[in-house]
């Protein structure tokens, strides 16, 4: 009988084992795909594809046992070469080689330059072909520092004492209600998809204090612009036993805090790569939406058009008055209109026209919707007849209040906006993996 | 202006703070909901349900800030006290009450008795009512287990060198195709829920060679069984430069041995609940699907049915086989039939007729199936073409393969099965927070 101890004898190293290591004027065996091939005459530079990064490795004419016809780019290859320092190449060092098993080989040449630097592709070309244009290495590091992100906000919110949940995609109702729900057929039943896992994290909140969960999420709204998608990664959180909502405006500072110092640590090969320069998070001013309207709309001489909400450019000019006024690449603005806030806000007592809310612009721009909600059974069944709501499908949401609910509330962060605007990026779709637009379902 | 730090000067105490401090004696704030009252007379003890654990406090008549009349089983509170030693006591202490502030009060009895210690109640009910009955400690244990596996799975393939990514679960097309589908209407174009990360996972191994992912999968299968969700958490991961599917193996073992190592550092007072004993996953046995059948047939003297497929039953008596045989929870069936294996699953060399693929059994029960993948663009061209596949929609798929891809598997794991078995439970809806079958679309 044969087992599995879990254990491999593995013999090829990463970049960081022979970074680690004492290799120099040692074989090692490496594997990789042929990023780019510098014919020079008798030598050649070949250069490797990893996952931690590029790795300059040497052919020699009668040295490497194998013809350099028989290299292309994109084939998979696993080489045998002793390391020599190289200032110049990438990491500072190369490997010479002396051995190339080839392990795959492409069947077509690249439709575009995913070796270049920089692809001078549009973001249609690349999305079209996203499997191919994601090798590039600046297009992927993107996606390292999203990998980041997500990583800051569990291991920061599992150290704060929250549980990790996993709700329902597919449900009877939407939490929101409204128009922007996709609907499918659920043998036989309407379902829908979920647009958040508002009540889902509400209920744990009875059962956990305070959790959290980073999950996909649907809108089908008929939005096409540079910051909306169709389905995104929601990081949720939802925490009881909250003084007020200030308690969770200082949990996301936390979580920003925490994160900025993971990526400086653990992604700044990928920070470099990218030339991102990270935000400030010691501390976050805080202003409230009627009073940030005023601002705005007195500096940049733009008059009030709705006070109930704030349009995009609004925002965009809130996020450059914070700038300005006093450096700051993030403002929490509070107090939104109960109007435009769903039924589960909290009204504030000392106002009931605005909310205990906020929204979070990280350089003019809304990345996440928080706020404390109803916890009291009857405020809530009130606000729901208030404005002429039904209960109906909502019945085993209103049991947790019921039942008793401690304070709470809680927020939503779009991480792929988080991911744009960290890395200067115009277009949300340039931070999403395979984005799912008005237009687009594939790849 | 008013700015947020991060920093909250919360007095609240939880359970580990009290442990782990010096507070015999002293005075302490805590918060919770009251999952128990006992009256004794003139003394009340108030049982606290925390995230940690419960905690027990004492009402005395005269020395308690209010009276017990205005306290309610499931009212949360913030209460002041003593802290004092008492063997008996969850924890080994106790809080001697002075004040206690009422924070939300319920308005209707509980319909079931979650704070029993186990809850007398059908899973329907359980279900029916799961907002309430995950109150149950014993009940919210499971969860806390969950989140440690997927955990285990990110953190350990974390050191592995994957990278985690966030794949569309609305697609224009199935991984699997088939008949198991969800399908829905995407701003007038034919949509379908994704069955499986597969092919972008494939994608992404172009990408960072190693990459994983934990999230929802969908499956319109109309099985109504005990193992069975119409939707669940999938842990997969796949990696390139593969020497065999043994590495694949090999990967996974690991993810099992740093998980139970987790669960057992952090997660002991769950297991103790929940009265488990962690599996052996030091070694694990692996045997080839047709030598699994022979054993089982003869041992328990059973005819071979169907010679290319295992059904429930001789899973059953596989785990039944390697348990008794070897001791073994775990088993790693190997080589099934290339016709029950997908068309990307790569033929044995040796026997085209088998697939270099593996299921892995826990206690006679499915909980991965994984396996090596054709990575080679014409051997993949010439298998769709055997099996009268078209290509139509898979185009983007086809494109990695023409543009070189390693040698690569990979697998997925079902969470709420592995909690279960883990579990020892009989259903896979016991360990799924809000489970999506048949029948059940909320809540």
């Amino acid at each position: 009988m044969d087992y599995l101890t879990g254990k491999t004898n593995k013999e090829d190293l990463d970049i960081s084992d022979i970074l680690e290591g004492d290799y120099e004027g040692k074989e090692v065996i490496v594997n990789g795909a042929i990023h780019k091939i510098r014919d020079m005459g008798d030598v050649a530079f070949v250069i490797l594809r990893k996952r931690e990064g590029l790795v300059q490795t040497v052919y020699e004419d009668g040295v490497t046992g194998i013809s350099l016809k028989e290299l292309q780019e994109e084939a998979t290859v696993e080489v045998k070469g002793v390391v020599a320092k190289e200032e110049r190449a990438p990491h500072g060092f190369e490997v010479r080689l002396r051995e190339v098993k080839v392990l795959s080989r492409p069947t077509e040449a690249m439709p575009i330059a995913i070796n270049k630097w920089k692809m001078n592709t549009s973001l249609e070309t690349k999305l079209d072909l996203r499997p191919l244009s994601l090798r590039n290495v600046k297009e992927r590091a993107k996606f390292r520092i999203q990998e980041g992100i997500i990583r800051g906000f569990r291991d920061f919110l599992h150290e704060q004492g929250f549980t990790e949940i996993h709700s329902p995609k597919i449900g009877a109702r939407g939490a929101e209600g409204g128009a922007n729900l996709f609907r499918l057929e659920y043998f036989h039943k309407h379902a829908v998809l979920a647009q958040s896992p508002q009540f889902y994290k509400q209920m744990m909140v009875g059962v956990f204090d305070r959790v959290f969960e980073a999950a996909p999420v649907f809108r089908a709204e008929k939005h096409n612009t540079k910051r909306h998608l169709n389905e995104y990664t929601s990081l949720d959180f939802e925490m009881g036993y909250i003084d007020s909502f200030q308690d969770i405006m200082e949990m996301e500072t936390g979580f920003l805090q925490y994160t900025m110092e993971l990526l400086q640590k653990e992604y700044e090969k990928e920070l470099k790569l990218l030339d991102v320069k990270l935000p400030k998070v010691d501390e976050i001013p805080q202003v409230r939406f009627d009073e940030a309207k005023e601002l705005v709309a007195e500096k940049y001489d733009r008059p009030i058009r709705n006070p109930y909400d704030l349009d995009p450019e609004e925002e965009t000019l809130i996020g450059q008055y914070f700038k300005e006024e006093m450096d700051a690449d993030f403002v929490f603005v509070t107090h939104y209109p109960s109007r435009k806030r769903p039924f589960y806000a909290m009204d504030d007592p000392a106002n009931p026209a605005v909310t205990l809310s906020f929204d979070l612009l990280f350089h003019g721009l809304e990345i996440t919707t928080g706020g404390q909600r109803i916890h009291d059974y009857q405020t809530l069944v009130d606000k729901i007849e208030d404005r002429g709501m039904t209960q109906e499908g909502m019945e085993q949401y209103m049991l947790i209040f019921k039942h008793g609910m401690p304070p709470h509330g809680g927020l939503g962060i779009g991480l792929e906006r988080l991911t744009m605007k960290l890395l200067g990026e115009e277009n949300v779709r340039e931070t999403t993996l395979f984005p799912r637009d008005l237009s687009r379902l594939e790849p």
